[in-house]
């Protein structure tokens, strides 16, 4: 009875993912042929230790649950989100072990990142072997999963031209918000929306369902990263396993951030003065500049943005002769995703 | 007339192929949405300088042209090589991309590396626009790309553990001469492997002679990173534009390095003692180390192996039926880039 209701929570949701795909994603792990590509591969994911050692310390699999929500939705082959969702976890994982190269983050999930662990030039790697990996299980997983590959390179391409843009948006000073949530549709979004809608798309359901899905899993993303720069600002050290004030730290264009610059009270100047040169360098900077950015409106700004997102990406739902059960469930991952740790 | 005869000498059959194939890589890149991503793998292509102007400064495009002749080899469609001699070229690009971020590599083909021209950021994540690209190109190219994506996939993750075994070597000083080809199986052989074999592959041949050519493939490839090997001991900077003695420099373990460093005269000795603390730190130390390995052999042995394994690799091609023309540009193509600069 407990256990029931359990699985109509969020968290009951996407444990039952978890335990449905993660067998199934170490055997993807396993099946990269270099043994120093799946140690560093099975480290990132969570399964094992820098000595490989098992361990459990995997992500939440919000990208494998809205894969499988999204063809249960649909009335799906219950199997056929299988292959987009193991292939989506793999090819963010691809983009985490990347970018935590490029960002120079030195923690993820309470744990040493790839490069720290294993070094640049092997993080970077297993990366690629993940992104290859990724590409085989789909060819490997019958119509499903050809089904999903050109949707899931397409995610892929965005992906990359959003940590690109990313990229691009460092260290200048005249960032607007727009430019940052186009970036942050490219970063987060667009495979969030590849998840959301991969499993319709495989079990061959109608374009404008499997449209409605990809809109429903864009704004959740918009808005998951909405939420991602909140944390980065006024996050918990404890509970977002990075630094705290880590986004101010690293003197980020974060949505919060640029809000706050553009902010023309007297926080926002004094914020604005205080980035004129540069990220903040001592920690006394970057505890002032914390308090200016939440004094300017830009924490609030980027939680109300969130929520209006999530709000839109939940209105995708109606109207699509989803399957009730499934569209809840869809909603109530969104919901908590987003509502997490604020 | 002098046409026809140039068509029948490497350089010949190269150009021709690179005439084929290069406005298809042209147009792969153009589909790369991203404008940043776009600009830097069309320079790491050699389409456009950093700053997006048209020029001419790609590869000598041996893979596409592998590619291509193996399909002729086997009398398939004119056009089977094609997807894969596209899709090997932009998989062969991401990985040097990515190998010169790794190797802080200065300089390729006579410009600034991508990491160099726009940072490592932006050249990690072009590399991986093309891997991603390259997938795209075998899906959208009809029977031929499909049958060519296995192998191109299992290509790419031996290239990916190639390059990470040769990570592993490095400041090892007990590096075994059977390792190090290991490592360049992966790193060198398995692509150009892929390449002389993936027409036939998607031309519908027999498993046999499918097989024959990959191993033609190999033996190549090896023997190609054995002269690349010597190269970067006693290459001309002009010709191969690199500096010179970079893997000396770099304390690279290639294989003429090792192969000196194994041997038991007195030079091999002195080597090895010169080598005890790490790569040599000064420009005298680097050319003395340069003289030593080619006084205990190492360059010697290397040229020499690399001579047997173009002589296996061309053995290959017999008895198998191969339309005759072709097996020969074949081994013209393989000669040719074997004793290229020596």
């Amino acid at each position: 009875m407990t256990r029931q209701l359990a699985n109509t929570t969020a968290p009951g949701v996407l444990a039952r993912v978890r335990d449905r795909v993660e067998p199934l994603l170490r055997l993807a792990v396993d099946g990269i042929a270099d043994e120093r590509m799946r140690l560093v591969a099975g480290y990132q994911l969570g399964f094992n230790d820098a000595d490989g050692n098992p361990s459990e310390s995997g992500g939440k699999a919000i990208r494998p649950a809205l894969a499988l929500l999204s063809a249960e939705a649909v009335l799906g082959e219950p199997d056929s989100g299988i292959p987009g969702a193991v292939a989506i976890e793999l090819v963010h994982n691809f983009s985490l072990l990347h970018d935590d190269v490029m960002d120079r983050d030195l923690e993820r999930r309470h744990r040493p990142t790839g490069w720290v662990a294993f070094g640049e030039g092997l993080a970077i790697l297993a990366g690629n072997a993940l992104l290859t990996r990724a590409i085989e299980v789909l060819m490997d997983t019958g119509l499903a999963g050809r089904r999903s590959l050109p949707a899931v390179l397409e995610a892929t391409q965005l992906l990359i031209g959003g940590q690109s843009r990313d990229l691009a948006l460092e260290g200048r000073r005249d960032v607007t918000l727009d430019e940052v949530l186009a970036m942050e549709a490219g970063k987060t979004a667009a495979l969030l929306s590849c998840a959301s809608s991969v499993g319709a798309l495989a079990a061959g359901a109608p374009d404008h369902v499997v449209a409605a899905l990809a809109s429903f899993g864009h704004e959740l993303g918009i808005a998951f990263q909405l939420v991602d720069d909140v944390l980065g600002v006024v996050g918990d050290p404890a509970r977002t396993g990075k630094s705290s004030s880590s986004d101010v730290r690293a003197g980020k264009c974060s949505a919060p951030i640029v809000a706050a610059l553009a902010d023309p009270s007297p926080a926002g100047r004094q914020l604005a003065q205080l980035f004129a040169d540069g990220p903040p360098s001592t920690e006394a900077d970057v505890v002032l500049a914390t308090e200016l950015i939440v004094a300017a409106g830009g924490v609030e700004w980027a939680s109300r943005e969130a929520d209006a997102r999530l709000d839109k990406a939940i209105r995708q739902l109606d109207g699509m002769g989803l399957v009730e059960s499934a569209a809840a469930d869809l909603a109530a991952v969104a919901t908590y995703i987003v509502t997490r740790d604020r």
